[in-house]
C-alpha cells in the first residue's frame, strides 16, 4: 500500500503541474486522488494560493461520507463533484478540474469538442461531450454533488466509458478530466485544453470541419491504449 | 493602523503582480491603494519602468485635493480617475488600470463582456459594463477626472454596486478594476482579462452565446461572497 | 565522420529545442537525424518525458530495415514515417514531427498554408501542402509507414522538391518538417508553426487574402537559398 | 559625443530587448541606431543567433554609402532599408524590423491597423499605414533599398510625419518601426505588435469597429508628446 506521505506528495505535485502547464489562474483548479483501499480522497484545500501550498496542506476526505479526516483546512469546494465521480466510476484514480482558457470558453459556448484529428483520438475516443444545464433546484441544493450527477447522467445517456472518454465539459462552467491515476488526470486535462485550442483555431479559418473517420480514431486510440498498444516503453 | 512602509510595500507588490500576471506591457498600468484613515492614496509614479520600480517610488497623494504629499516623483497620469472612484465609492480600498490585451480589445470594440459562465459569476455579478464615450469637452478639460465620472455615471444609470461589479471597460480606452483591498483589485483585473479572453475565444466558434441563468449566477457569486460563503478557508 | 556521441548530442539537443520553442506538449514530438555513411537513423525514444531525456536515450535504428541497433528503449512510434522519408529523399539529414498548436489545427482543417508573405517565402517556396486522407486499409496496416508514403505521393503528384518545400501537413493529423540537417529541420518546424499562426490571425480579420506574387516569392527564397544568396554570414 | 562602445552596447541591448519582448523568432529581426555626427549606422549582423550575439558583433556601416566600416561580419540584409529611412528622415535615431506574429499577419492581409483606442493614440497619431506592393522590377533590383523607398513614398503620399507615425506595415512582408532613439524604436515595435493583436481580437468579436474620435486621438497623443505633455517624469 502507498503510504500517506506518498499520497500527499503525488496530489501536491499534480496540483503544481496544473500551474506549470498553464491550466490554472489564481486558485482556480484542483486535483485529487483516491486511495480505494482506505476509502480516502486526497484533494487540494479550498482557495489556497499555489505559491503557499505544500504536501501537508492536502486534505484527506472520506470517500463514503465526505467528512474531513485530518487537519484544519477545508477541502476544495468542488469536493462533492469529485466524490460523485469516484463513487460512480470505480476505474477512476484521479480527477482534475480547471478553468483553463479555451476549454472553459468552449464550455461557455455549450458545445462539445468535435474529434477533428489524431491528437484527439490518442486520448479521447470521440467528441468530448458537454452536459445539460443544471435545473434551478439542482443549483440551489447540493450544487457541487449535482454537477457530478449531470456528468454521470451525460455518460449514461450516450453509453460513454469514462476510461476511453476521460473528460467532459460542464455547460457554462468548465472542464473536468480524470484518469486511472492522478498523473493521468493531469495529462488528460492538459490534452483537453490543447484540443479546445485547436478547435478554436480551426474554427477561425472559415473552413467546414470534418470529424475523423472511424478507422483513424480506432487506430490512434488502440495504438496507445489497446491490447496491442505499441506507443511508449514496455512496462517492466 | 498600517504604517507607511507597509502601504508602500503592498502597492509596490500589487504593481509588480500586474507584470507577473502578464497584464502590463512597458509602463502601461498602475495600481493604487487608499489609506482612508489618513486620507492618502498610494499610487505608482508616472511612466517609470517596472524593472526600476521600488517601494520608495510609490507616490502618496492627498485623497482630498490630489496634491503630492512626499517625494519628487509625479504620480500616474491616471491619478485623477482613481481619486474620483475612491471619493464616490467608500467601499473601495484599491484600484488597478491596465491595457491588458483582450480586455482592451473588447473595450475598443465598445461592447460589454457578457456573463457566459461560472468563472465570470464567481467575481462579477452580471455583464461587465462599458461606459459611454466621453464628449469632446470632457476629453479636453480634466480628461482623467472625467474618465472616473463616466464610470460612476455608468454604474448609477444601471444601479450597479461597485462591490459586486468590481470592474468596467472605458469605451475605446481599456479596463479598470477595483476591490476592498489593492490585492483584490489585482485579482479582479486578472479575472477580467481572463473573461475577455474566453469571450473572444467563444465568439470565434460561430455559436450563438447564451447568458447564464440567474440561479447559476446567484449560486456562484453567493458561494464566494454571500453571508453563507463556503469557498476558501475560514477567516480567523 | 561524426562519431556516435556527437549524433546522440545533436539529436538530443534538437528534441529539447522543440520544447524550448513551444512546439511540444507532453511527449508529443520527435526529431531524428540520419547518418548516411553508416546507414543509421538516430531518433527519440517513444513516450519518454523530455525532462528525463538524455543523449544516451537516443535510439539508433537501421535505415535499411528499421531494427534497433543498440540499447533497450523503443524508438518513436513514428519511426517508420521517418524511414520512408529518408529512403525516398536522399537530400534529407533530419526530420521533425510535432503536434504544435496552430500547424496541427490547420492540418485538422485539412487545408494547405497559403503563401501570404515574405516570412513564408524565406523558407518554403510555395503553399505548404496537405496530404490526402489515408484509406482504411492504409491506416490498419503499417499506418506509420503509409503516412510517409502519402507524403511522398503528395510531393510526387505536384512535382514538389523536398528541399525547397521542407514541410507538409498530414490531413487530420499534424505537421512534419525536415532539412539538410536536424538543426534545419527544427528551424523549419518552428517556422511552419509561425506561418500557421499568422495564417490563422490573418483569416480572422475578415479580409480576402492574397498569395504573394511570383517575383517576391523568388526574391525571398533566392536571397536565402539561391546560388547568390546574401542572407547570413559567409560560410568559412 | 557618445563613444563607440556605448553605441555597440545600446544597439546590442535593443536587439536583445526584441527577443525579451517576444517580437523575434530565430534570427528574424534587427535593430539599428545612427550616429549622425560620425555618419555611422550601427546594426545587427545578418543571420547571427541572438544567443551568440555580443556588443562586439554589432556592425558599423557608412550612412553615406553603406560600406562596412569595421570587422568581418556582414550587416543585416535589411541594411539598405534602414539607410533609405535614415537618409530621408533626419529625425530618426533608431529603426527596428521584426516578423512579430500579429503585426506580420496584418501586413500579410495588406490592411492598415485602424486606430481603435487610446493605446494606439498614445504612440501613433492615426491608422498605421500599409505600403503598396513593390513592382517586379523593384523586387528584382535593389529590393531592400526599394522597400525603404515605398515606405517613404507612402508617407509622402498622405503627408504623414514619421515622428508622430513611427511605424508602417510593408505589404505582404512585415512591420518596421522607428524613433528618435533606438530604445524608442523598440518601444514602438512592441506597441505596434500589441495594437495588431488587439485589432485581431476585436475583429473576431463580430462587432462593427469604430475609429476613435479626433479629440480623443489628440488628447492621448498630446498628453504624451505635445508641448504640455504630462505623462512620465519631468526631464532633468
Amino acid at each position: 500500500m502507498i503510504d500517506e506521505s506518498e499520497w500527499r506528495r503525488r496530489v501536491y505535485q499534480a496540483n503544481m503541474d496544473l500551474v506549470r502547464l498553464g491550466l490554472v489562474l489564481f486558485t482556480w483548479g484542483n486535483a485529487s486522488a483516491v486511495d480505494r483501499e482506505r476509502g480516502v480522497v486526497w484533494i487540494k484545500p479550498s482557495g489556497v494560493d499555489y505559491a503557499r501550498l505544500g504536501p501537508d496542506d492536502i486534505v484527506p476526505v472520506s470517500l463514503a461520507d465526505g467528512s474531513v479526516l485530518a487537519g484544519t483546512l477545508r477541502p476544495s469546494s468542488d469536493t462533492p463533484t469529485h466524490l460523485e465521480l469516484y463513487r460512480a466510476w470505480p476505474q477512476l484514480g484521479g480527477i482534475v478540474h480547471t478553468h483553463s482558457e479555451y476549454a472553459t470558453a468552449v464550455a461557455q459556448a455549450g458545445v462539445p469538442i468535435p474529434i477533428l484529428g489524431s491528437t484527439h483520438a490518442d486520448y479521447f475516443a470521440g467528441d468530448i461531450p458537454v452536459t445539460r444545464q443544471l435545473t434551478q433546484e439542482e443549483v440551489e441544493r447540493e450544487y457541487e454533488a449535482n454537477t457530478g450527477k449531470v456528468i454521470i447522467e451525460r455518460f449514461a445517456r450516450s453509453g460513454l466509458d469514462p476510461v476511453s472518454m476521460p473528460g467532459v465539459l460542464v455547460d457554462q462552467h468548465g472542464p473536468f478530466a480524470w484518469g486511472i491515476t492522478v498523473e493521468q488526470a493531469v495529462l488528460h486535462a492538459g490534452t483537453l485544453e490543447h484540443l479546445a485550442r485547436m478547435y478554436g483555431h480551426a474554427s477561425a479559418l472559415g473552413v467546414r470541419l470534418r470529424l475523423i473517420p472511424r478507422h483513424l480514431l480506432n487506430k490512434h486510440y488502440q495504438r496507445k491504449h489497446g491490447p496491442r498498444a505499441y506507443y511508449g516503453q514496455a512496462k517492466p
